[in-house]
């Protein structure tokens, strides 16, 4: 479970929208968009759930502590992604979230996060996805992507109304059980 | 070298710079804004480069088919991402891009790409991060993070005024060779 915090409508709209597509995509479950609410967002990213497979759920507006909260209360353990935490190469973070065996719930915000995300109370292990300023997005997906050991990326989404068949040159997709081949006209 | 291809001004502006800084940040040595120029973004990745260290170039305006032409004049080859293309985990595309020993230009759009950077004239590798909609950054993060083999998020950034000292809990920086640690009243 992905927690998106500090995100603002409008200005974030499409940050945050590539942020949840990240998730999905690289195999979390859902994404919380904590103490606000973005119904063009919910809209898009259910849209694309629906179209293309798998389930992913997208909840808005729960005030972030109480989902952390709950998180734990249910037995999982919170993972703040933040530049300023243990490097994720160069230490044995990744390893030790990995022993622990536990359900993850993992918080991204922005700059100007609570100072509390750092602390016990809030996260379990701070980790950094490198010690440089970057993206949430790019944390999401690097994060996943290892501790996952990239196989989120070839994984099935079931139920989908449109699937890629990957190839060399060119778009091929199946769409409702028929294949398409689309030309670079219509591409 | 990244080339980001599609950019509009306000309303791509923060993706676009989350692109830029994760290229940096993931071992790029700069990035192209292609067809259009859009100065805040200029100034934004220029000032964090400035700040945390090393070399990153950030040219805008130049017409995208010109700074192929010139990339592959000069020896180097071209990869686009594309959820459409060979599955940068089940093929041996990267293995392919490796063993090629040359630079690489690494174009990202969006979904309305011209049809023409799928063809031989432009790319050499068409790369899907997994083959599900998601974002140019999360897919500029996944390529670079395994083609380096996650060295990146360890490099060092020359000439920093500002380096971070990862932790387990807590923010701490040196700056200007001073060591500061932030209590969370500071964060």
């Amino acid at each position: 479970m992905i927690l998106r915090w500090g995100h603002r409508p409008q200005r974030d709209s499409r940050l945050t929208t590539h942020v949840a597509l990240t998730a999905r995509a690289l195999g979390a479950d859902g994404i919380i968009l904590s103490d606000t609410e973005d119904k063009k967002i919910k809209e898009t990213v259910d849209k694309i759930t629906q179209n293309w497979g798998g389930t992913f759920s997208f909840t808005m507006g729960i005030p972030w502590r109480r989902a952390v909260n709950e998180w734990k209360k249910g037995g999982g353990i919170v993972v703040h992604l933040t530049a300023y935490g243990e490097n994720i190469e160069s230490s044995s973070v990744l390893r030790k979230i990995r022993d622990s065996g536990k359900d993850l719930m993992i918080v991204v915000g922005c700059q100007k996060v609570p100072g509390e995300f750092f602390a016990e109370s809030v996260s379990n292990f701070n980790v950094a996805i490198g010690n440089q300023p970057h993206s949430e997005c790019a944390g999401v997906a690097i994060f996943l992507d290892r501790f996952l050991h990239g196989k989120a990326l070839t994984m099935d989404f079931p139920d989908a109304k449109v699937r890629i068949l990957p190839q060399r040159r060119g778009k091929r997709i199946v769409s409702n059980g028929r294949f398409m081949r689309l030309n670079s006209k219509e591409i």
